[in-house]
């Protein structure tokens, strides 16, 4: 089958989203990011991996955060980057978006790091730039955000050393999250055989199953003996309305507190992808708690960035 | 006659506008430019021009497109780059421009790549500047916009080799267009024995004829047997109210379709400035056509800056 | 007694305010800063001396001038360089200030440049951040601003040599100036035997004597035979109301004219720490007139801040 993210050699030249990757590419990322950490800490050098490479990040959507990730990572590796915060409404046509994508082209780009509140949107880019240019796609719509599941995988396979007996819950807002559905898929294809999501009935996407994970309402029964909590963000705009009665409720129900953390086993690792709303989806006492790696997160999240960014490169300096 | 762009050497220190420029001055920003460029593309490296020197980009007009060029130029030059996006307000009075620029160098700028809505505005700051200082005018009112000229000027000479025996028509609203003005002075320096602009009254500036050009107001007249049709762009604030009747009137007679383009020369290329307006002022068709030529102009933009910010700072440094 | 800006050997490995610091440590500052300055500008190359380290600017509170003053001092420094700005909302309670912090930790920052409505936000984030890691404040409510100081010192020793024969003038809003708490305590140490503030009595912090200066409320009597007259910036935000008559009334008491001038000795100096409010508190002919070295204080900034950056750098290093 075709891949858009793979070339004819079956190499990785752009990353777009965790389903359909295959194994040993999945590995390659969190290998090469190993290379960036040494102790729990990122390697305190520069890297020539990117030397003389522009870096575009394209955020028609707004992350600080995110955008900040890349563009450490990106200067780590001795690109030139320029961020561009774009409005969504300069680009309300697909047509404007592939202007200013073909215009960035023209200006010397060899990288685009897109965010984008709509699915789709790297893959379209991707589908467009010239041979020798890469996609990284950092978040699209409901869609997906790889970097942030492979930096989850790279924090699991640190403190795990495997996936293939591997107990893992994903808990809260699945409906909305791409976070959840990058993760379900590099979990799937790294062998992990017993994925929960663990979300009430409105926050869950319909045939979710389908996805190979099991459903659970309840909390009590979903963290039962897992070796991983992955807990997912709940996004300001669904805090109120027609998915949640409250706040309250939902952090009554579905907030991580030490109580419910000790069903899980007691070396269980907790997971965020960060900012936190404490209070709301997890517990100050879990998340400055002995069992936190957020933190450690963001550190792998760093170095997952540079290993995506590199092997992207590299493969396409290969195709011209 | 004193020229603030050269020194007693007769050499480039400044470029405020094409205005009064020897031809010389002209074939060398095209000649430097095209060590930057090879098979159409940007040479793919980095070089060491202005290293060790700080670039401070200066937009009291809001240009994201503009200022990325120059801020990518810079780079593949390996300058420090800052950029300051200053509100109108704060520099209401001439004085307050100044004491920001005279601040700026005293914290060690090298060179100041100004935009500014008011004409005349990089001239004054060349003027007050200290030796060794170099100002790049990025647009100024309506006055000159030199560095999108001499990137036309580049692709003109790219696809048709010589200017002495060309036809260029110049279409549409001339009046507001500080490029149509550094157009027109750099096509005249370098020879071109016929340049046209095609616009209807109201968009034309009074006694434009004194500027050598040959003023049509009906686009088959114009266009008939043009080498190049070089478009401008219509600001939105002229789309409506006393200028035009209204946006699709203006594309009715002076857009660029297929059409209307069938007059000129077959191997006509047009060019436009960016971003374009489809449907207002040229036609998709046209815009994404084979003799379009839009995107190589943003790739020359940057080799065009390239050449420029080198050439004014080896020059203003032989005068420490 | 414990000060949290030296380690255990009495190195400086963070600037945050230079009340407690000894004569040594100012001096180191100044003397570093003395090897980035020659014939009074910036020594024209690039230094390796945070080459590798990552450099954020937190801005709580917005300020372009200063913020752009410690990017080129990092950047001169061959460091990569974040800046962000954070909307005080965002961090109103300080958990989330600090969540910030070990967010940017862990992305690998080595050095925060703290700028903050909230006295004692530098000194929180100092006490929080890991080993290894440097906080400079860039100005924390009415607290401190200690580069600012110290560039003002170096100022000072750059014109009049020494510290120990010279009478010294801060003029303006003391009440609500960060500048001049620094001032006075870096004047102390240095051991400048006649320190002075003029000011309404409506602008003087209750008790300002126990800090060691004489108190004037006349401009006639108060910059008699002084050798430094350290201007400070009045803030919009007091030019009306409670503190102030008048803008008129201000400059016609505090103003700093020609004729007041004239009472200080004639080679007396006149410092402002910018951006100024010309008529206000400073008349346009002493602004620019040859007794200012207003401009000179903006080079010496640079240079100062890259020895802070430098310093603070180097002794983290020595920790880990």
């Amino acid at each position: 089958m075709y891949n858009p993210q793979l070339n004819a050699q079956g190499e990785l030249i752009h990353l777009l989203t965790t389903e359909g990757l295959p194994r040993r590419i999945l590995h390659q990322i969190l290998d090469k990011a190993a290379e960036f950490v040494s102790g729990g800490e990122l390697v305190n050098q520069k890297f020539a991996d990117l030397a003389g490479t522009s870096v575009f990040n394209l955020f028609f959507e707004n992350s600080t955060r995110t955008r900040t990730t890349f563009e450490i990572a990106a200067k780590r590796l001795s690109a030139d980057v320029s961020s561009l915060n774009i409005q969504a409404s300069s680009t309300a046509k697909g047509e404007t978006l592939l202007d200013t994508v073909h215009n960035l082209e023209a200006m010397g780009a060899n990288l685009f790091v897109v965010r984008h509140s709509e699915s789709g949107a790297a893959h379209l880019i991707a589908k467009h730039v010239k041979p020798g240019i890469a996609v990284v796609n950092a978040g699209d719509g409901r869609h997906a955000h790889p970097t942030q599941a492979m930096l989850d995988m790279f924090t699991i396979r640190h403190y795990k050393g495997d996936f293939t007996n591997l107990r893992i819950a994903i808990v809260g807002d699945v409906l909305h999250s791409r976070v959840a559905r990058s993760q379900i898929h590099a979990l799937s294809t790294l062998g992990c055989p017993d994925i929960r999501v663990i979300a009430p009935k409105t926050l869950l996407p319909t045939g979710v199953e389908q996805l190979g994970v099991h459903v659970y309402h309840d909390m009590a029964e979903g963290l039962k003996d897992v070796d991983v909590v992955a807990m997912l963000r709940l996004q300001n705009e669904r805090m109120a309305g027609a998915y949640l009665p409250s706040t309250q409720e939902f952090f009554k129900y579905y907030g991580l507190t030490p109580e419910k953390l000790a069903l899980a086993k007691p070396d269980a690792i907790v997971m965020h992808p960060g900012p936190m709303n404490r209070g709301v989806e997890i517990d100050s006492a879990v998340a400055d708690g002995d069992q936190a790696v957020i933190l450690p997160q963001v550190t792998f999240g760093i170095a997952v960035r540079m290993a995506v960014l590199s092997i992207v490169t590299a493969n396409q300096k290969g195709l011209l």
